[in-house]
């Protein structure tokens, strides 16, 4: 199967039927997650991995009562980091180091560069950024779920500050974005399931230059 | 080969070689491009698709001067809708309308739905959230490129107020956030081509809620 056939498979399923995706192809999803591109390879966020039913009942209220938190397999929660610190930064070229055997100090032009996009910033602007790198990341991880056939519904309508006090987000410094419900279509109650996929076309969404 | 293979073979090219990316290969990216997920589907963005040498010579320095503006076979900008009109959501539903072959009045419930939670943005809240959808696309397209052994590299290093001066963006309504080069990787000039891939573990990203 290519990409292509994969994401006409796919679509955002509202209706699941309970069945547990198995590890290795969770696994397969949340591996091509963190290999996802981002803006300098920061990575500005982390993705919270529930599968308890328990807490997928506390959360379902937080997302409107959409069936899907509970009829899903797992939830993916992305959540953005809230700001981005000088530590952070440090962090990650401490990474970059060990990662590529080199000394750190050989990348403070790296380091600065990093930190003078992030200073023009305010916080909420970092948060912004720091969200949409996590979209690319969601993006991914559509593409990964559909190449495996696990549905996957990409979330956004919840009351993110409602599922942050829930998970006790504000503490790790992260603000949730989105919502990515992992599991397998319920044909028989999901009506889009065999709808027609709706898109603009190709004249309409691109613009070619001459 | 699998998308795990595909993401671990792709990084930001920086250098290219000027070799150009074949029609249908192009086609391919773009075609996931615009099966990408978005929220509603509302596909809240434009891709324009610039081949032309002079326009990317102009480019070049709205872009800090990077090669691959210029040592790239397409560039893809994603410019996102600077604002979202009700026409827009109006046309959306003519779509989904003519596509699934029903009447346009069944879907006012849906049409609310999107118009209820965009009046409750302001208008740059409005854009950005345009934004992190054609971040998804974006993500997606990088899959697609890396897929058919193209190489891509997300940008936002560009002065997307010039850009978008430039491309005469403001009288289309959109606003650019990303360019996304296409090519083929300079080995022997890109010093990143064979730099090991760095990414946080699979710990340090993922928070397994118990």
């Amino acid at each position: 199967m290519s990409l292509i056939q994969d994401l006409n498979w796919r679509y955002a399923t509202k209706r699941m039927n309970g069945q547990k995706v198995p590890q290795e192809k969770l696994d397969y999803i949340l591996e091509a997650i963190r290999l996802a591109a981002t803006s300098y390879g920061l990575q500005p966020f982390s993705v919270l991995v529930i599968e308890n039913e328990e807490l997928r009942k506390k959360i379902q209220p937080v997302a409107y009562n959409q069936p899907q938190i509970f009829e899903a397999s797992h939830l993916l929660v992305f959540a953005a980091w809230n700001d981005i610190t000088d530590a952070q930064i440090a962090a990650f070229m401490g990474n970059v180091a060990k990662t590529r055997g080199i000394p750190v100090e050989s990348l403070q032009g790296f380091h600065n560069t990093i930190a003078g996009t992030i200073e023009r910033l305010s916080q909420e602007q970092r948060f912004t950024w720091s969200a949409k790198q996590a979209y690319i990341a969601l993006g991914t991880g559509l593409a990964a779920a559909a190449e495996q056939k696990v549905d996957a519904t990409p979330m956004e309508g919840f009351d993110a500050l409602g599922l942050d006090v829930l998970l006790d987000l504000q503490a790790k410094g992260l603000r949730s974005v989105a919502i990515m419900p992992l599991g397998y279509r319920d044909e028989a109650n999901d009506q889009l399931s065999h709808a027609q996929k709706v898109r603009r076309t190709k004249e309409e969404l691109f613009i070619e230059m001459a």
